[in-house]
């Protein structure tokens, strides 16, 4: 078993959130795994919308291809909308995990449904549209909103975490599911305490995620060249986008 | 009655394509509309899967911004990915739709079910998401590629022209449905003759768009801003996109 | 671009709501249109069920033939259960659009998820219904009945008008969905007013379904009549019914 | 267990049809039920489409009422689109069942998915959103139409018969299917034999139907008056619809 | 018409529910019909799970070797989840029909929609897994459980029986739908009152199964040995299974 | 990073399937894990129905509770049914993880749509209901059965290898999917090999479900004990379930 470094990238481009991301990547890394946390160099300072991740995209492009240059062995999307999934595992050799996907799929190992609670309710369409992509529509029996943006996750004042908690209580008692998954990446590091606190799986996507690729890369299984998600055909990207060619 | 603009969005750079859609557009546009076809300064010269449809979704949100600005009634994205949507809803005031979307809806007014004939096989999984999206994954009997890329529909020879028809042909034979959606921008000038040929209605998504745009401003129907389809949130954008601002 | 007849059918024999939707039908018209509204001479003068749907189909029938007749470019079924429609479609030459599809159509383009309000709970069965036909089940938020029957809104004492505009302020708070559909052609002229006092689209469907038709006409796109909506195979109709021959 | 009459309703006008279908209902029917095969003075004298449904609707709501007004326990609409079913369930006061319902239904119990062979392939269509509306599309592996009109299975020649025959044995080869459902009242006495020869369950409705309507009616479950199915809401209809009142 | 004997079989060790299931299941016989109540000599005294189903199932299966031998006409699985159904449809010659199927066949055909009234809260699960399998997801409005274990309908209180009571009183209220179906097999008894007292059918599962196997029994139709319900592949079970063998 | 066990159960007796199972368990675990290898000292030499499962359940839940007693970490089933998985989850204090899931989950990290290749057609049943039960009926392209039984993978001849490789070699040329999963446990040591081969990702899931577990134990996440995956309601199990108390 060899040294493999993931790519961990925050989709937007606030420090704060990224190292936050880190910590939890690296808190359930295996020892052989080097997590390499990084952001875009422009972009948003966070992605509340589907134009916010549109933009946000283009910046996981960027750094995808960064990693693929470097040598990595697989990559995390770490926003929870997985902004720019299918286009990075386009264009990356190695696995590419989204952070929403990675929590919906391990909570349908440990319970019959789950809940999700997020940020705005605006950001709500985004992950039914994921719950539909991936097929676990049937599986999640709740979605919850806190309504405070990303952000007041790293005010400092710690409101967004009690609220947080406070949505997870409620969503224990009222929904009839087995496990909660947190909706933003901003909240990786409160899984573990509030699984304690609950006593019910609550899941944070970016632990899950490097678990998964470190596990596809485990059993030599790759984004497949064979069909749709083939490297992108070759054309001369122009302007701004000419460093993604 | 007042004069108005449509916006026609072809998100790709390849000026021939945008002629071909300007011509579809302005061959159904009413009287009052003024059809202004666009395509983005920088990007790809042919969207054929995820990762140019990231790349043209920002040449899609600046073009949006542009109209916006210039006080366009509504716009139509014209690339059969519908790429930057939902994102594109976000940022105009108008109403925003895609090629493939009223392409999707025209047809099951028109026929219980429809075959659905594009260029690349890659591009498939982009139209099978659409109709899931959609809800018209019930009203498609068929998908078919000729396996030619989107410019070759640009190289004047005729060939992927005569591909389109050999597979429409074939749809109509084979897959029990009533109607055939032209799954490309490319293609849009070849809808009304082989509607005429074949005898059932080949549907064209730029047409469909443009009617579609025009009926939803006559309607004083537009893009809600209450929910998921609001303005952006109010942030800095960085770097290449802080015109995007 | 040529003078057209739409032909917008009331499926019941209530005059007063054949002036309602005609009056909406007329206000949205393109000027190179013209509006022919009519209703059956016989039948129930309001369509609540499926057994007044099945009653009102006969007279959308002969309406649809009396239309086909007159050279008309197309039609319209200006009830909310759309009855009739795939009967229509196979009688007619022209397209032919319910004011359910429609509004519904509509909605989805200007918002993610859609609301419903209607006249009596025993009719959201059929909403229901179409919702899963058309393919919007996943794009409705919430169905509301007023629980008032359809003749209330022309007993002139505009309290079920009231009612509506009550649950659709309601809807908009609760459902958390960007644009209500208003369930009944006899709230058609409702939609604008409550537009602008609401601030999110109020949905009519008989002025939907009138541009969709027009669009149609302008996309030179009809009925097909390549499977399952080819005309009715030819056979002798006995009594009431040989004027349908 | 009282002797109870079962009204087993053809909705076309083909009298010999009604001869097929009563005899398939009696030879299944318990000794305590009478049959009592009937169909509309006037209407069509086969149904494959929508308009053809819509006509014999009115026939079945016709003969329904008589049923009531006659005391009997429960109806059959013995035909494979079970025309008018919902309509008919509000007028009747006794169980009602239709023959693809029933087919389908029984289908499910014997065998994990099952084929429908029918007459010509416009009606598939009407298959189609029946396997929808009553859950049954996954249970479904086939539909197949032998293209031959119904009255074809009354013409004396066996030629339809014949074809009917080969294609349920083309069915068991090729769809991996356990059972076939039968998709022609004029089939109906066709099961028996085939279902021997073949060695899986060949499987006609109008058995089915007559079993079911005994069934619920030994339940002491009838249409449900509470809600939706609630007997029509009164109101004069008018002209040759006066006798439905 | 012959005697014929169909065996209920109680997969729970639990004599009393026996009775209880066989005194409904008698009460909706035909005289020609002879019920044999089983119920396993080992195994649990109420099921309320998978791990408790994953038990019943063995006693369900030797159960059903001995009717095989025993030369019954058709099984009867009474505990409504329906444990090892389709194990026992490999095992059986004759039909087998669990009575959460037969409850929710029967439902669709009086209402359009059904609720369901249960035991315990950790039961929903198996009820909402069975919908999906039987296709009926979107005929059930709402699921209730009165949160009280399978055996408290037999402590000779009552008080679960005034519980269900109460919860179908308010289902009916509630939900909008137009019948309910009782959760369990101990419940079997409550229905014909509940249905009269309620004014809705109220739908024990017990009594419709075997009203299903006679009317498969009458249709000449047994479970399908064409394909995956064909008999279980000969190899030798070892251990306490031999006797399956 | 602890020292961990994860129990590998083959639910059936053939002890030369537990050594492949072993095998292709240990190649991809990570060091600090280790295998135990397991299978039910009584039941059937394989597991090709619903009647095979019902009693392979019986062992499982037999290992289960052995596993929990000794301590593992977690535990696999590894039989592509899956077979007693939800049971399973419930007696057990920490994760489990069956083949089939595993496989499937992987699948669609690295590839839009899947084929599934399995050995027996009748086992196709099973395959499909794990597909809708697990959400992934969307990302499955297609299902193929070699016809040959399990065991024909332990016979020692390679004709059963070959039947798998010759199988997904057309799948990849025919089924437009970009990766395979191999749906016996008896394939398992075969996926590397096929994956170099072909070029694309075939997937084994033993190995992926060892991974699994190792995430989730990694993740501090394991069944939910909160709701309808609780233990089993405690009650006295009778006869030769004893044991399992």
């Amino acid at each position: 078993m060899q040294k493999q470094i993931i790519q961990v990238i925050n989709p937007n481009t606030s420090w704060g959130m990224t190292e936050t991301i880190a910590t939890a990547a690296r808190a359930v890394a295996s020892p052989m795994t080097e997590i390499v946390a990084v952001s875009p160099s422009q972009g948003l300072p966070s992605i509340e919308g589907h134009f916010d991740e549109a933009i946000a995209t283009v910046g996981v492009l960027e750094q995808i291809k960064l990693g693929r240059e470097q040598g990595v062995s697989g990559h995390v999307i770490a926003c929870f909308g997985d902004p720019g999934l299918l286009a990075a595992r386009e264009l990356a050799n190695g696995p590419v995990v989204g952070i929403a996907e990675a929590a919906m799929h391990m909570a349908t190992l440990v319970a019959t449904r789950f809940s999700i609670v997020t940020t705005l309710p605006r950001t709500l369409v985004i992950a039914r549209h994921l719950l539909r992509q991936y097929g676990f529509e049937h599986h999640c029996a709740a979605l919850h909103a806190i309504d405070l943006p990303v952000l007041a996750l790293e005010d400092g004042s710690g409101m967004a975490q009690e609220k947080v908690r406070a949505r997870c209580i409620q969503a224990k008692r009222e929904d009839g599911s087995g496990a909660i998954v947190l909706g933003c990446g901003g909240m990786a590091t409160l899984a573990q305490e509030l699984t304690h606190e609950l006593g019910l799986p609550v899941i944070d996507g970016v632990g899950a995620a490097v678990k998964m690729v470190e596990s596809l890369v485990a059993l030599g299984l790759s984004t497949s060249k064979h069909g749709d998600l083939d490297y992108p055909r070759r054309k001369a990207a122009t302007g701004v986008f000419q460093h993604l060619n």
